[in-house]
């Protein structure tokens, strides 16, 4: 391992600025505005997100879970980039949208809406609740609004409860389903809970936090040396497909998650768990064959109920980019940048458009295009910038810290 | 036309026998005896239906409808072939699973249960009903047993109800979601009223066929030749993805439900939609480079929201095959049986398996299987079996015509 260390003197200044470059220039100049101009909605407010690789809208309904995300990223990029009222009311255009049609009575929040903003589906799941008080969130800081602020608040206690008990939103308790755990929900929980206390230096979600840390590392098993998406509450193994299933780029995510609410914890053990999700997930998620990462895998290499189990989405490998970046800059360990500089290559040469912007999303194994899409259900504003953003920031730290 | 027509003398009796043996050798070599070797759990009952390519079993769970689906064909042999009591002990099997774990106290059947029979997911659809009550009239006909027909005529009256009205089952009712017809139910109830007559004489469901045979036309549109999933409840065109994609192989299966439908009614009308219905999915869904047919398409060439949309699963196929040898039987136009020798290759080259016997199910666009499995959660004893105990039936009918 030592001769891994001390990094620092192989990737220099001008390697570090190239990625900057290409980053900023992606992000800058080929992402967000894609979205700017295709996705907004002036008429209804909201954002269409399934957009077509040229920016034509391919169906009008508002999926909540995109338009969240959405608000959330350009008031981030408010927060932490620049104060652009365009940014400002791009954000405003989603979380209005959002408030005054997509919200029950309950404060449930919808999975789609019609372009005008009845509703469509709604899912017997909490993912829409969790990606709306993270725009909540970050918007009440861009805005500077206490009372979007407390709405945030208001939602997420009712989150706390619900992700206790889904059958509190109609998901039956079914006796040959017992207690267990999805890797899913403590890792939005995580992440929403870091933001929230990263944007609002007064709130204190430390003990929710702890706890998802535990739960996630709960899923991370050592002795096989993989990340179980599903395991028993008690953290035993299922016998199962599901008990056996891996989502590379998923564990991926929440490694960083657990890097990233480590920066002020700083626990070594925390750290580790980490950096090792990284390490077995690209060891069995990377294709040695085609190359990408797949999208599913099942650690005894046993038949895999998911269709597309071996298809090449786009989301996976902008996590694993970022995720490699910072556990570069924790360790300095360069095999983490020949990862980062090898999925780079990969991943810019297959989903990258020069033409119109934003990436695509699906690819097959053989890392053929299988749609043309650039947004949809579940591509939105979202994963390509997040990444390119953090890139960008982490990037620009390392620079510095060269100095 | 003409000089497609008289085609008997084209399709002469060694052709015909020669199909005719090998769908024998594969329906009583090779598909029914995978399934009575790997799939019946003597110990608890009913079938393991996730079993790998040679047999292993790599999820205990049991899957309802794939359990009600083998106690139909196994009925089916029984009632139609010869009576075995291998398949009627087979059939017993996985009936009596059902009666016993199966049911709610509202009549409602679960989705999966544990292999012992405990409750593991319920659905928000009624096809789990659907394909009991096929299983329980075509058992009850096997076992002589108004008992269990009764037991089907009391789950029918319920879905009966329960398909006009979905919020009854939990779906809720949401506004910006109007009324609209989804080609999956009035085709599954088509094939289940027109299967409960044909087994129980004195059974009159000719109203509600009737109904079904009009809704499925209202999917049939003359004007863009194609077949629509999902239509407003007035027959109109949804302008969303939900409202353009076409599943070719669900179409055919519709249209050869129509046809023998069709038998006793000879309804003129109802022939030359399903010929259509035919002639379209098989001009729209089969891929000219690639071979092998499709599982979604968007008429208007827009993007696709499934991920899976273009690989090639095994049971369009099957439909297909099935559907071209009656549309040929009907009207002896030999582009029919050039359509079903093309498809037959191509079927049996990318799906069969004479070492350990039953089909692939899933392969990727190019043809290259993706998935070992032989069986899982939606893959049972049903596609093959059905469409070459149907062709074989057919294949004899033909073959007798000929004297």
């Amino acid at each position: 391992m030592k001769d891994n260390k001390n990094l620092k003197s192989h990737i220099n200044h001008s390697t570090l600025k190239k990625y900057l470059d290409i980053y900023k220039e992606e992000l800058y100049e080929r992402v967000i505005p894609f979205w700017l101009k295709y996705s907004l909605d002036k008429k209804h407010g909201g954002y269409f997100t399934c957009l077509d690789e040229d920016g034509k809208i391919y169906d009008t309904k508002k999926y909540m879970w995109l338009q969240a995300r959405q608000v959330w990223l350009f008031s981030k990029l408010y927060n932490t980039v620049e104060q652009k009222s365009e940014w400002l009311n791009a954000a405003k255009l989603g979380i209005d949208f959002i408030r005054k049609y997509g919200v029950t009575p309950e404060g449930r929040v919808y999975f789609s809406m019609t372009r005008d903003g009845k509703p469509y589906h709604i899912q017997r799941k909490i993912f829409s609740e969790c990606f709306y008080v993270m725009a909540l969130s970050e918007y009440a800081k861009a805005a500077d609004s206490k009372k979007i602020l407390n709405e945030a608040l208001k939602v997420f206690k009712k989150i706390l409860i619900w992700s206790k008990d889904l059958s509190l939103v109609g998901r039956p308790k079914l006796s040959g389903a017992p207690p267990s755990s999805s890797l899913a929900m403590p890792m939005i929980m995580l992440d929403l809970v870091d933001g929230m206390m990263k944007a609002h230096k007064n709130l204190n979600y430390k003990k929710v936090a702890d706890d998802c840390v535990r739960e996630i590392c709960l899923h991370a098993k050592n002795n096989i040396k993989v990340v179980l998406e599903n395991i028993g509450a008690d953290g035993s193994l299922l016998d199962s497909p599901e008990g056996r299933i891996l989502n590379p780029g998923h564990a991926i995510e929440a490694a960083w998650f657990l890097l990233h609410y480590n920066r002020e914890k700083q626990d070594k053990e925390i750290e580790k768990t980490g950096l090792q999700i990284i390490d077995w997930s690209l060891e069995k998620g990377w294709d040695k064959k085609y190359g990408g990462i797949y999208y599913f895998l099942d650690y005894k290499n046993m038949p895999l109920m998911p269709l597309e189990w071996s298809m090449k989405l786009w989301w996976p490998h902008t996590e694993a980019l970022y995720a490699l970046l910072l556990a570069y800059s924790i360790t300095n360990n360069k095999k983490y940048w020949k990862q980062f500089e090898k999925i780079h290559q990969w991943a810019f040469h297959h989903f990258q458009d020069k033409k119109y912007g934003e990436w695509y999303g699906y690819l097959d194994r053989q890392g053929n295009k299988t749609h043309t899409l650039k947004g949809g259900a579940y591509k939105g504003c979202f994963h390509v910038p997040r990444f390119l953003l953090y890139s960008i920031q982490l990037l620009e730290k390392e620079i510095n810290n060269l100095y």
